[in-house]
């Protein structure tokens, strides 16, 4: 395959864990509209939880892919700001995604084709004259300013620091059994069993908790205040509550087992 | 009358209840900036209460006015989805609303000038190339797509599925009973009672729950604490709390009936 | 200092109290929109406080700074809308500021260069042909047409009502003596004490309630669940939970006291 160089469009989008009620996210954008006027500024969530670099890649990676090509994805988790963790750039299909190194970028990495990886640091970044950066805030002092020049089409993304490692891909073995891996704003349970494993059986049910609930083809096809087991938009089977909130019902975490069989 | 044809002046309105901590949103527009590079997106709100449609109505009927001629405006909040409900486009006033058929737009049709509505399907769009939608997130599948397409003019809306009935408008009878509509985020009781019938009372209050509460010019006219009723920026009475939320106060609902009455 | 005319770059920001569940904040941007239409909107927050313009103001004095010269900024926290309240411009740096008359803007002033202060009311904006405004909802009716008008040039803000005088720049005497005078997103406890006062001490701690909090250089360089004293990116000193919230571990509010000393 024969690798184009990135053409940026444009379009820049944002992940944080800054939460709406502060100025923060706002902060970035006047700096990337400063260097970058025509900037096109998409917020993906600024709500996170924080710290917690993993789920900003959980989503980021179900998002990417219904943007164009020349997109640039800038997440900011980034617990370990202000200490000689580095910055990573990857190059994939097209878009660009911009990110502490911090594992942030992992399920990006499982679920995009293969790309390239760079690994950079503040002085890979001498030539954009920052001002000093904070210890508190690379997001605005950093990151931001990068991701502009990038958006720009004045900083080609492959001539960033250093080229690196993708991070390893997790080997996926049995998927009948698997977990919870995030709860929605709508309290539906996301599993990461794939629903390309629904065709072993004959009536696929998800097992939680020794319970079990069998699959509809949609919410709408529920009655309403029925738990059913459901394929989502992702891929993916996961646990929902027609007309209501399944993780609320059942006090569901992330991280809890699940596992589907052939129902009785 | 005769009507113009519709065209689109690339803002496109989003009123959904998929919150703001999971991308949804955002995976929306970059379906809609796929498509038409060049859309601005303005968020109404993505805080509906969950599958609720009539509430994202209400807010939809109270806010279109304020937007140009060429406006499109998408509002998903989709309970059935998934199932056969179609879906609905109105063309009025020189803007164009689309939602899932289930009572979302039905405000809108009580307050906007007489329009054109069509129903639609999924098979109307074949044209459009769209992949396989999911059966839990038409938002990004079908109605994004369709409205990057109407708001970059390369869809005529009015070529659109059927002409369909408009929905039945309700008639209004006495409105000096009515009831709490919506409470919104000031804590602010919104009713349906219309302002004009003001006119009828020497001293107006509203009554609510037994108690008397006298009208006031605005808000900064009241003491800090004082409750009062006033004339909203809709063109309804509504019941706050100068400086605090009447929601809180009163713990009130949605719905609880009001009236308006001569004080004593 | 020769002060050059104020051209305005098209962007506008928006710093309120209205929330996000109600279209208030969309509305106000059908508004700008309808009269500027390739006018771009950035949101600084709509999670002020309510009725609390000073907090906007803390944040929108640390924001400004980051947009670049040309950026019209509208913050509407306005509990006396619909009184006799006066409305505020501000014009500095380049960039303009515009809010109602209650001390939104003290701190502004107090951290920009000085610029000119203009004084209006509606009688001053005539020629803008604006509906009959409604005695609750100013920032749609009064703001968002008047800083559209200046965003795209039409109305140069040294011409709108009365030069004023700026409101008083507080004296800061010591100013090892200070308080908590917001609380992020991240539960850190930000403080009005400028790093500068820093250099007078050999180990500097922060006294908060008796007990000694001391510096480190940043978040990440101290232990998970370890309280810090930190040179936040304002330049200010505030209080940090490594990888946890300050505010919820010790139930701090603002206002509370705080004090710059040597450790022991």
């Amino acid at each position: 395959m024969i690798e184009l160089p990135f053409t940026a469009n444009g379009i820049i989008t944002l992940t944080t864990d800054f939460g709406l009620s502060d100025p923060y996210a706002g902060i970035m954008k006047g700096v990337m509209l400063a260097r970058h006027p025509l900037a096109r500024l998409v917020d993906l969530t600024h709500q996170v939880p924080v710290f917690q670099p993993r789920l900003a890649g959980f989503w980021l990676a179900r998002a990417w892919r219904y943007f164009p090509a020349g997109t640039v994805h800038l997440a900011v988790v980034d617990p370990g700001v202000g200490t000689e963790r580095a910055m990573i750039l990857m190059e994939a299909a097209g878009q660009v995604f911009v990110a502490p190194d911090n594992g942030l970028l992992n399920e990006v990495a499982r679920l995009a084709p293969s790309g390239q990886w760079r690994s950079f640091t503040l002085s890979d970044l001498a030539h954009l004259q920052l001002p000093a950066p904070s210890q508190t805030f690379n997001g605005r002092d950093i990151f931001a300013p990068l991701v502009a020049e990038i958006s720009a089409n004045r900083f080609p993304p492959n001539q960033l620091g250093q080229l690196s490692d993708p991070p390893l891909r997790q080997v996926t073995t049995s998927r009948e059994a698997g977990h919870i891996i995030a709860i929605d704003h709508f309290g539906n349970l996301i599993t990461d069993i794939d629903a390309e494993h629904l065709q072993q059986f004959a009536r696929p049910a998800i097992q939680f908790r020794g319970r079990l609930i069998p699959l509809h083809p949609t919410y709408g096809r529920a009655q309403a205040g029925q738990l059913l087991a459901v394929v989502n938009s992702w891929g993916t089977l996961e646990i929902a509550l027609a007309q209501g909130s399944a993780a609320l019902l059942l006090a569901a975490s992330v991280g809890e087992a699940v596992r589907l069989v052939e129902a009785q």
